[in-house]
């Protein structure tokens, strides 16, 4: 069947630095009308930086909306009109100060497709050299390596809840496995 | 080493039905100010069906955020103080029909932690029962069932791209597998 939803009005509600929110009423399949909460994103870019050992290095970060410190893989925002893979290689060096032989692309994930338009790129980064690392003004992390059981476990444990780097790990696992 | 950031002022942005958005001015473990853009969403639930036959039940609809059809495991947003237990059993029998004889805790998930304190709670439903749809007024999808196979080959091509679903499935895999 054909879902599709036809934009009838969009109202511009907020313009910040991350995100943009928009409030869309839209015609549903039926003709009736409804209203959709719209988060627009610039689109994100997490990269799983595997050494020679096979281990896993993650940064930990304190993280505002959960008041948390979360495990993560390093990640970062796309900047307009850039390329993923241009961004995988600086917010690799940015946050674990390491560069890579080799970036390959993993998959692209859809966090939460409610009400959000990001998209992650998600790659695979080895061949790392590591060097210092080169952070934004406002943000701070440590930087941590695990085994990939270690990685694993702290999954199934719910030690590692951000949703790309669960994606990233359990996707080298099935790589592994296949 | 201790990143928390303290919330000096909170400006309230929007409240909507499904999201409410709030500027906050937060001081880094530097004593400097920085701007948080956070999504403030009561969290989520999604279902994994899996049937007699190892068959997984998922949804096909469309989603205004990306202008798609997606292919997504059953989910609902959690009413305010609902257990998630039992949003899982009221969403799984709305979006597929089915009740289930056992409902058990996988994950819970973090979509996209740079932005939005979304938790979402993944739970595996089995020994199902059929019955009929009971869709919300503007809610429209359909059923589709893939064997364990497809749906990770499905993942693996980049045809399933919605992170809970990713997650309960690669899940699923990880617990036979260990």
């Amino acid at each position: 069947m054909d879902y599709n939803e036809k934009t009838i009005e969009v109202k511009k509600i907020f313009d910040g630095k991350i995100i943009k929110l928009e409030l869309q009423t839209v015609e549903l399949c039926n003709n009736k009308k409804a209203e959709r909460e719209i988060i627009r994103h610039n689109g994100g870019v997490a990269i799983l930086p595997v050494t020679q050992n096979n281990e896993i290095i993650l940064v930990r970060q304190f993280r505002k909306p959960y008041d948390e410190e979360l495990l993560e893989i390093p990640a970062g925002k796309l900047e307009k009109g850039e390329m993923p893979e241009i961004c995988a290689e600086r917010e690799l060096k940015e946050e674990t100060g390491c560069s890579a032989d080799k970036i390959s692309f993993m998959t692209v994930m859809y966090p939460s497709p409610g009400y959000t338009d990001e998209k992650i790129y998600i790659y695979k980064a080895e061949g790392l050299c590591e060097g210092s690392l080169s952070l934004d003004e406002d943000e701070f992390l440590d930087v941590e390596k695990y085994t990939l059981i270690e990685a694993v476990q702290m999954i199934k444990t719910g030690i590692i809840k951000d949703a790309k780097s669960i994606i990233a790990i359990l996707f080298l696992v099935a790589e592994i496995n296949s």
